[in-house]
Parts: C-alpha cells; sequence; structure tokens
C-alpha cells in the first residue's frame, strides 16, 4: 500500500500525506536483544508536514500495545479517526504545519509491520509461534532502521504514552544522541508485577482457547482465530485502563436498557455490555498471536536492569531534555512511577518538566481531550524548539 | 456424610466436633429474590464448641466467593487446614471454648449445600445452568433455615470478610432481631463498577471455554469441565485481591529458576508461576457454575438499592453493634467503602467500632495472620459479651 503525497487545492500539503510499507534489513539483519536474527522485515508507517531543510523538525511517535501509525486522519483499517488527533494534526500540541512527524507500526504488531502474522520466508506460511520474542529495543531498532531509510539522523523529538512512552525513555537510552527531546506519558520504566500479572492473565485467556493451536492458527484458512480468548484478554486489561471512579462516575451500577436486573447471565448492567464491547470490536482489529509478542516485550521492560535496578544509570550523561507526565488516577503506571523516572533523570542533572495531571480516567487519559496534558506538550515543544532553533 | 461429635480422653468437646448436611425447606421451598422457588434444599455445615443453656453464645461464620464451612481443622476435601485458623479455635479470637461456631456453605456453591452442581430432581441430572439466580439475601436466608434447625433464635454475631462481610451487613439489614454484632471485614455495601467488571471477565473467561458448554458439562460424565476458562477466571481474580505493593514485595520482577529470561512463553517470572499455580490448583476444588453463581450473586449485592441508595435506611433502628475492619492496602473493597458503611451506620445511632488496618496485603489480609485484626475481633468480641451477659 502505497499514498502518494496529496496537495490540496492552496498548494499545501495535505494534514494525511504518506504512507507505506518499506522493507527494511535486507543484507543486513536485525540482530534482537534475543540474540535471534529478523531478516527483511517491513514498517509500516505514515508522515505528516514536511521535513524543513536542516532536517531538524523530525517526531516520531510510538504508539502504545494495541495501537498502529494511524496517529491521524482516517483509520483505513477501522474507518475512524486516529488514535491521537487530539495531539496531533495542523495546529494541534504537535503540529503539523511546523513538524515533519513519523509514526510506525512496532515490530511484531500487525497493521502492517512484520510480526507472527506475517509470512515466514522460511516456510511460506505465518510466523505464527516461530516469530523470535522481541523486547522493546528491539522496536526501537526497528524504528531507527526507518529513520536511517528516511535519512534522519537526529529527532527533535520522541513523543508516546504508555507503551509509546516506554519506546520514548529507551530511545534516549539507546540513543542518546539522535534524540534532542523526549515526552514521556503515563508509563513506566519497568513492568511490575502487577503489570505482569494482568498480561498474564491476558495471555492464558488467549492459549486457554482451543483455537489458538499452539499460537498456528494461520496455518488452516478455514480455522477460527482465537477470539474467545483474545475478547477475554482485552477485557481484562482495558480494567486496567480505566479508573475506579471513572468507573462508577460514568457507569456506577446503571442497568442496560432495563429497570431491574434480568436475575440471568446476559449483561445486566451497562459496564458488562461495555467490557463486552471492548473485547468483541478488538478482536476484528487485532491479532492474538500479536498480543502475546507485544505484551510478552512490555513484560521484559526494564531499563534500570543493566545497572542493578539504578535507573539514572541508564541516562548518565544524556543531553536529552524531558517531559513527563502522568495522570492521578492511572493506576497501571502511577504517578510514583513517574516521580521515579524525573527523579532518576534529576539524579544525573537532565533537563526534566513533570506534571501530574488531576484528571479521573486512569491510564487511557492519554488518548483522551486533556488541555492541561496538551497545553503542557504543546508548551514543552515549542520552548524547546525555540532553544534548539528548530525551523518550521 | 455425617460426623458424631468426638470427645477427647480429657472429656473435652473436640474442636472439630460436627458436621452434617442437612435438608431443610422441604414442603416449605425457599422463595428466592428472583420470584423463583428451590423445594428442599441440602446445606452443609460445620459446628465447634458447645451451644450454652441459654443458647446465647451461637456465632455463625460467613464464607467468601471461593470459601466453604472447614474454617478450622482439616477440610477434607482439599487435605489442608481451614480457611480461618488463625481466627477461629481454642483460645483464639473466635474462641471454640468460649463460643459455639456454625459455618455452612454459602447457597449456590458446591462444597455439599444446594448449587447448580446439586441434582436436579426434575431432571435426574445436574442443574446446570437451569439452576436458579440466587442472591446474597438468598444466602442468609438458606442460613437463617438451619439456625432455625439447630433450634437458635438469636445470634451473638455473625463475623465474615469479603463476600462473608456482605452476608454479615445483609443478616443485621434482614434480621435486625436475630444479630446481636457484626463483625465485617475487607468488604462493601454494594458491588461497584469496579468489582462486577472483574467478575465479568471471569465469567467471561469461563463461558468462553468450549468445554462450559452452555453449562451442560456435567451432562456428559466423560466430557471435560471449562477447567481453563475457569483458571483464567481465578487468575484475573486473584490479583485483585493483592495489593500492588504487596506483589512487588513479594515478586517483584524476579525470575523463575533462571538468571535471565528464556524469550518464550513459559513463566518466566514468579508471579506468573504463582498465577498459574492458583488458576490449576483451583480448578480442582471447585465448581466452573457454581463461580458463574456466586459472582453473579456478589454483583447484584446493593442493600442501598431499596433506599435510593441511602444504606444507612437498611439500619433504621438497628440494635446490632458493629466491628467494621479495613485494610489500607486492599483496592477491591476499599477502607473508603468501609468507612461509608460506619458512616451510615453513624447516621442511624448504631455502635459500631472501626478499624482501618495498615497492612500491605491486599484484599486477602482478612485471611491472614494479622494480629491487630485478631485483637480487635477478640476484644470486641470479649467487650460485647460481657456486655450482653454471654455466658461460656
Amino acid at each position: 500500500m502505497t499514498e502518494q503525497p496529496v496537495s490540496s487545492p492552496s498548494g499545501e500539503t495535505d494534514v494525511e500525506n504518506f504512507a507505506d510499507v518499506v522493507t527494511l534489513g535486507e543484507g543486513n539483519p536485525l540482530v534482537l536483544d534475543s540474540g535471534e536474527m529478523l531478516g527483511a522485515i517491513e514498517v509500516a508507517y505514515k508522515t505528516w508536514g514536511r521535513l524543513n531543510a536542516d532536517k531538524s523538525n523530525a517526531i516520531l511517535i510510538c504508539h502504545a500495545l494495541t495501537g498502529d501509525h494511524y496517529v491521524c486522519g482516517t483509520n483505513p483499517i477501522t474507518g475512524k479517526g486516529g488514535w491521537w488527533e487530539n495531539m496531533v494534526g495542523p495546529g494541534k500540541p504537535v503540529d503539523t504545519d511546523r513538524y515533519y512527524i513519523i509514526c510506525s507500526n512496532v515490530l511484531g504488531s500487525c497493521a502492517g509491520t512484520t510480526g507472527p502474522a506475517s509470512l515466514n520466508p522460511i516456510t511460506g506460511k505465518a510466523y505464527g509461534p516461530d516469530f523470535p520474542v522481541i523486547t522493546l529495543g528491539d522496536m526501537v531498532r526497528a524504528q531507527a532502521l526507518l529513520l536511517d531509510h528516511l535519512g534522519i539522523d537526529t529527532l527533535f523529538s520522541v513523543i508516546g504514552g504508555s507503551m509509546g512512552g516506554m519506546q520514548t525513555l529507551q530511545w534516549a537510552a539507546a540513543y542518546p544522541d539522535r534524540v534532542k527531546t523526549v515526552v514521556a506519558i503515563a508509563t513506566t520504566w519497568r513492568h511490575s508485577a502487577q503489570n505482569i500479572a494482568f498480561h498474564e492473565v491476558g495471555r492464558q485467556a488467549i492459549m486457554a482457547d482451543v483455537n489458538w493451536a499452539h499460537g498456528r492458527y494461520m496455518d488452516d484458512p478455514r480455522a477460527e482465530p482465537p477470539h474467545a480468548g483474545l475478547a477475554v484478554a482485552r477485557m481484562a486489561a482495558h480494567i486496567t485502563y480505566m479508573s475506579e471512579s471513572g468507573l462508577t462516575s460514568r457507569f456506577g451500577r446503571n442497568l442496560q436498557d432495563r429497570d431491574k436486573v434480568a436475575f440471568g447471565f446476559d449483561a445486566d448492567f451497562q459496564i458488562e455490555s461495555y467490557l463486552r464491547h471492548q473485547g468483541i470490536s478488538f478482536v476484528d482489529r487485532f491479532d492474538a498471536n500479536s498480543y502475546l509478542y507485544i505484551t510478552r516485550a512490555m513484560d521484559y521492560y526494564d531499563l534500570s536492569a543493566p545497572y542493578d535496578g539504578v535507573l539514572a544509570e541508564a541516562f548518565r550523561e544524556t543531553k536529552t531534555r524531558f517531559c513527563v507526565i502522568s495522570f492521578t488516577s492511572d493506576w497501571l503506571y502511577t504517578t510514583e512511577e513517574s516521580r521515579h523516572i524525573v527523579r532518576s533523570l534529576n539524579a544525573v542533572g537532565a533537563r526534566v518538566s513533570f506534571a501530574n495531571i488531576d484528571m479521573d480516567k486512569g491510564h487511557d487519559s492519554f488518548l483522551l481531550d486533556c488541555p492541561e496534558m496538551n497545553d503542557m506538550v504543546a508548551g514543552f515543544l515549542q520552548s524547546e524548539a525555540r532553544s534548539i532553533g528548530v525551523n518550521s
């Protein structure tokens, strides 16, 4: 799928101006953290805006667990708007009129970049369980290959929330010279025992589905994928994306189209109906094996592990400037975890802006329209662009 | 199964002195909250200690979601000790040397009391999905029938944690003249949207298991029960029983028998292995349909519903004295929820003792050895027994 840049009648470039799938690493395979190698990989990506003459205005957006590269504009898979339209677009905090914005689908995912649903060139079938286990480090390596391909050496900013935020920190740690600024939202530097536990429940739900077939459900084109298990995994995860108070204010114990309980196992409560919808609609757009591989990558993520748990050491001598944002009601990646990141950065003299935003929508706050977050990101980018001397 | 009271050589009654299954409601069926009726029901129960002459020393212990009537002594189903041996026994806070203690398996469960795994007298097969949906009110009605059968009009105390705590409050609201005191631990007066959400994930996991067979997995004795789905349900629930900090201090990111991750989907982390064990060991002792029915009953529970959400009205003119205990790290039924119960009781002039115990083990703290909880319960019972004039 290749779209050519579209020019509007006024001669300005349309916001959605480029989407492509590029083959990278041919003849020079990606060496993964596991030690395995992935030969030529495909990376699906989109760009918005124009790269300026000195290539100083490039911003990489990193998506979350179930996201993709359709940040804004229409997502051709879902037919809906992009996942971060509040944040990215003309005149938005990440302003497509000023910056050249790139987002690629992560390695292991299923929206165009190589993952377990891709064809294994050795067998001619989908990789399935033969896909190598990947890490956040590997995802970022694939992004770096894409930037090489695009001829971009240095990023003005790497921006992301949740797993996207993990990638921003990974970028700063792995490629300190290529990242001027980082915006890390609603994220953590390592998955906690509770984070791992919730992911393990999701993986077990998928693997308990007989249709999973030990990961080989794609071998028989007539076979059903493990939709029931994947839906349960999504439901369990979705609870962690919302706060208790947010659920109470939005759903409480409100009943579904009834004035009394039905004394049965259909969805009596609105929260049940909502969760079931989240599960059912998810399976149409996401691959069960990708869910296994990406949750595994997140569980393996621990930036402090090579330094005996001392996170600050991952950023020693960093020159990157950081903006860290947490939400008071986020119990998945808590304010305390963001504070630990900030303290660790302070310990090595890094420049950090930090905001803990009072919003009751839980972890998913970063995806919602949050004026305080928007103002913080817009202000940080404007100030750093001025300081660094980035031309639009 | 009937055991006769056992006398020790000293002539004193053994702690485990009576277990029985009794048939109740013959000719006078139990009318359920749903409007349906259950004819003769079986209720499995155990007693410890001796009922005194004026029958004033009877205590009813109420068990939690997956509990049973084996409070202390050896559980013949698991071969392990009872679930509340820290709390109940000779010289323990609920002292079997002083009180006559009763615990019955709740209606809908699977340890001897009538539930979906019991034979439906109409079909000659297990009820399965034909079992009527029950409520906490129905569970307590069945307990009241048992007390009638035992000739006990008034309980000195009703004591329980979690769903057991919900039953204690239900007792005080439904039978105010039969309950002198209540000890409600780590509990709530209504299931919140988040509580319902977690239970719905568990139910969906069970119902997604093809072996569930629309609840009729017992019809074919050669069929496998839905163990995989039930294990996932248990794993998801188990996370809610522990605190984030408790998980971190107990497991953190510790690896399982390895010094590095295995880059695969086996249990790499100790928390994964622990959770899997919780799931696998649960299915040997619990029936999947019972799990559906009891979680449904908990979700339906809302003591304030008949009073437009004003909980205090459920206890208007109560003479029962209450002891309410919460744990700082319990995020399933939070301290704030216990405070709401206390404030509501205060609003109608009820006598309430309240303690919020600083313990980092989460919801399951009530099942663990917690000296502060033990002291609080022991002190409350001793003081109230003196005040009321209960003879040992």
